[in-house]
Order: structure tokens, then C-alpha cells, then sequence
């Protein structure tokens, strides 16, 4: 399946099944569709949801993540709908009384991430709305995955829970340790424009100071350098561009100019 | 209010405002208030809620979120909503054509993480269900976060655009020692001064645009929109002090009486 979505996350490396085990509604199957298909995931499984599928409701919620939905599968148990898969993960807000490896979502996708290229395919299991996994699916999976959460408040709802692990797996097979394209920080600038050259801001300076001087706001000698200074400053921080400085410079003239009695 | 909660977490550091922007389903603001408790957020702002408030459905979708819901408060405008606080923080899944910063949460976290110990609260915008945040609400903020997202399917849910960005600042807040003053675009302060306060700026943004008016600049009704968003921008970015806003204030002032002849 992975190779024939749209994602193209999914293409370039399959990205591991989610396994849904006895959900009870509808909408939140469909929740969880596009949750998935947010993060590039496609591969969807059920066992014994608790209403007919296909499901209306499911479809509705889904907005768009027709995909994921369509290409569902229907398994009658958990051990049917893992049988062919390489390792699997089962998500539990609540500690057990198993001896199990316990990831974060971020650790566990660091495993896909290092596993991608070995063609296996791995699963996460979901279990049912506020009950989570029975003691019996946990114990068939090879890794316990705990999202990190405030203690005091921590049952996330199944979509959600679905999102967070794959936002980390998202960001694992993309290698996107900081995400978008660029540095921290980055100013994203109109295309039709460009950032000011310093001859630019300096005559926006100039202009600015010319007026000050002419209506007297520089006019006490000694503070007129940190004045000036400051001014250049501010103006400076903003990271003008070079449509902004003449938008300045137009600002400053009208200003100066007044009402056109 | 923080310190009055329950989470542990919020307690700790505040942690920032959410504020939904005209939230359109009482169902969708209870799930945000739900992914908010589960990342120990706790402060909501509600601006123009479509639904009367409070709002049942929200109440039963908070799944005992319900102090997140009690506490939230409603505002008129964005504005209003924003006004006391120090930075704030568009999150949007379309570029726009704005010059801003834009991060991942990923990287916000680290820098709301680096602010704590200011004692500043700041806030994060989000946009009504489907259609985001208005260009206006945009113009407003002092960067952008996009979550780094399936480009062929980036469009999330309400709350789980909460989720993902409560998600990093969870996990930023309970990891251990922030990273040196001065990383991720934050802007070292004269001791004497303070950030301007939102109101201080849009008193500042309504001021110049009084005078332009007046003068003519922004006489073309259909532009008037665009070019006051495009100064509101550029100012913004500029990351004023309360004495710079004065500064300014006094320029624009001084610019229009003229000289004294």
C-alpha cells in the first residue's frame, strides 16, 4: 500500500501500521484518518470496531482523508492484525505490571526511522476510547510507548494519541530535527520583494532625521547622537525590506506634508 | 491564575495563553481545553465565540478539562485579547505574505522556555475551524508557527493544532536547564525599560494611522486594509520597548505640528 498514497512521506518509506483495537465511534476512527494522513501515515487496521463499517460518521470526521479510510482493513483479534507484521508497539497512558521496554514517541521513531530501510513493517496499537489496550494486547507487543504528558491530566483522546505519535515518526522520516526549511527564526519575506540594503535603511535614516531636525525633536544638542541612535535602532530590528523602506519614506513625507486643506 | 491550578506543570511557569480567534463549535473548544490540560496549559481565551458561552458541548467534550473551561475568558477583538500580553504567536498552515519569523513549536518552545523567568505572559493565536486566522490577526503577532506536517495534508484539527504545539512547550517546560540568554531571536533590553504591552502598541499602530489618514496616506479605501496590516508588520517586528513606543509617539507627533517657525 505504501508507494500508491499521495503523501509522499508514506512512499518514501511505508511508515508503520496503525492497529485500532474495538474502537467505539465512528467519528473518532475518522479522526484518527486524518490525524494519520496529517503525519503521512496511510495504513490503517481495525479489530472489532464496535459499528458497521464502512461507517458515515467515520468519513465525515476524516475531512478529506478518504485514503486512509478506504484502504482500512478488518481484522476479527489482535493477533490477527499483527500476524504479519515485524515489531510492534502498544500505546498506554496508564503504567503496567509488565516487563516491557517503555519509549517515548520520539524514541520510537527513532527505531522506525533506523528500521525503514530493512523492509519490514512495524505496528502501534491503539486500544479502545478511555478503557486503552486490555493487559492481553500489551503483552503481545514488543515495546510500551508513553507519550509524556502532564501527570495530573494525561488521558489523551484516541485521535490525539494517534497524532502525537505520528507527528514524531513525521519528523524522524523526514529528518526534520527542527523542522521547515531553514534556521530558527527565519523571516519569510513576500516574493515580489527583497530585504533592504544598508544604503536604503541609511537614507530612510537620514530622511527621518532631516525632518526631526526641521521640526525640533533632535533639537537639544547633547541628546541628539542617542537619539539618533535609537531611532536607527528600532527601525533597524524590524528587518525592513526595500518596498517597506519606500512605504517609510512615504509615511514620513505625508506626515510632514499635513492635510491637504 | 497560575499557581492555581492543578496540573503541576502550569504551576511551575505559566506557560502561554491560548487564544481561539471566533471558534466556531462549543465541541471543538472543549477538546482544545482537553489537549491544553493534557499538556499543563491552562489559561483560554475565547474571542467572539460563534456559540453562546458557556456552552454545554464543550463542557462534555473538555472530558474534565472543566477548570481550563470555567477559567477561560471572552474578549470582543483580538486586540482586547492580546493586549496584556508581552509576545505573541500566529499559528497558521498557509504561508502568507508577511515578513515574520517563522518557527516550528518546536523551536517556540525553546524560546517561551528561555522567557519564564522574564515573568511575561505570552500568547499563542489561533485561527476559527477550516479557514485559520485572518491576515489582520496575523499582522498582530510578533512571528509564526507552522507544524512541520504531510504538505499534501496539512490541514489539522483545531485541537490537535493545540495538541502539537502544548506538546513541545510540555515537553520544553519539563526539561531540565533553558539554553543561553540570547538564543532563538530573543532580544536583549536596557534594565530600565520593558517590553511594550500589547495596548501600548496598538496605541501606538492607531496613532500613526489617525495622522495618516489625515495627511491622506491611506486615503484609497480598498488599499487601506493591506497598507495598514503592512505598517502594523514592519513596527511589530520591531520588537518596541514602552519608552520606543513614547519615542515614536513623539516623532509622529513632532512630524505632523512642523516647524516652528
Amino acid at each position: 500500500m505504501a508507494g500508491t498514497d499521495s503523501s509522499g512521506v508514506a512512499a518514501r518509506g511505508g511508515g508503520p501500521v496503525v492497529v485500532l483495537i474495538e474502537p467505539q465511534l465512528g467519528e473518532n476512527i475518522g479522526m484518527v484518518a486524518r490525524a494519520m494522513l496529517n503525519c503521512g501515515l496511510t495504513r490503517l487496521r481495525l479489530v472489532l470496531p464496535r459499528e458497521p463499517w464502512p461507517n458515515a460518521k467515520a468519513a465525515a470526521a476524516a475531512s478529506g482523508a478518504d485514503q486512509v479510510l478506504d484502504e482500512a482493513r478488518l481484522y476479527p483479534s489482535t493477533t490477527a492484525a499483527i500476524a504479519d507484521l515485524s515489531r510492534v508497539y502498544a500505546t498506554t497512558a496508564r503504567a503496567r505490571d509488565m516487563t516491557k521496554r517503555l519509549l517515548t514517541p520520539e524514541q520510537a521513531a527513532a527505531e522506525w526511522r533506523g528500521r525503514r530501510e530493512a523492509g519490514t513493517t512495524d505496528g502501534i496499537l491503539f486500544g479502545k476510547e478511555a478503557k486503552g489496550l486490555h493487559n492481553d494486547d500489551v503483552a503481545l507487543a514488543d515495546a510500551i510507548i508513553a507519550v509524556p504528558l502532564n501527570p495530573a491530566f494525561s488521558s489523551l483522546n484516541l485521535a490525539m494519541a494517534v497524532l502525537l505519535v505520528g507527528y514524531e515518526w513525521y519528523r524522524a522520516a523526514t529528518a526534520t530535527p527542527a523542522g521547515p526549511p531553514g534556521a530558527a527564526g527565519i523571516i519569510t519575506m513576500p516574493k515580489e520583494t527583497r530585504p533592504a540594503t544598508k544604503a536604503e535603511l541609511v537614507g530612510l535614516f537620514e530622511h527621518l532625521e532631516a525632518e526631526l531636525d526641521a521640526c525640533g525633536f533632535l533639537r537639544v544638542k547633547e541628546r541628539r547622537p542617542i537619539m539618533v541612535r535609537n531611532l536607527r535602532n528600532m527601525l533597524g530590528r524590524a528587518g525592513l525590506s526595500e518596498q517597506e523602506v519606500r512605504t517609510l519614506r512615504g509615511v514620513i513625507a505625508c506626515l510632514v506634508t499635513g492635510p491637504r486643506r
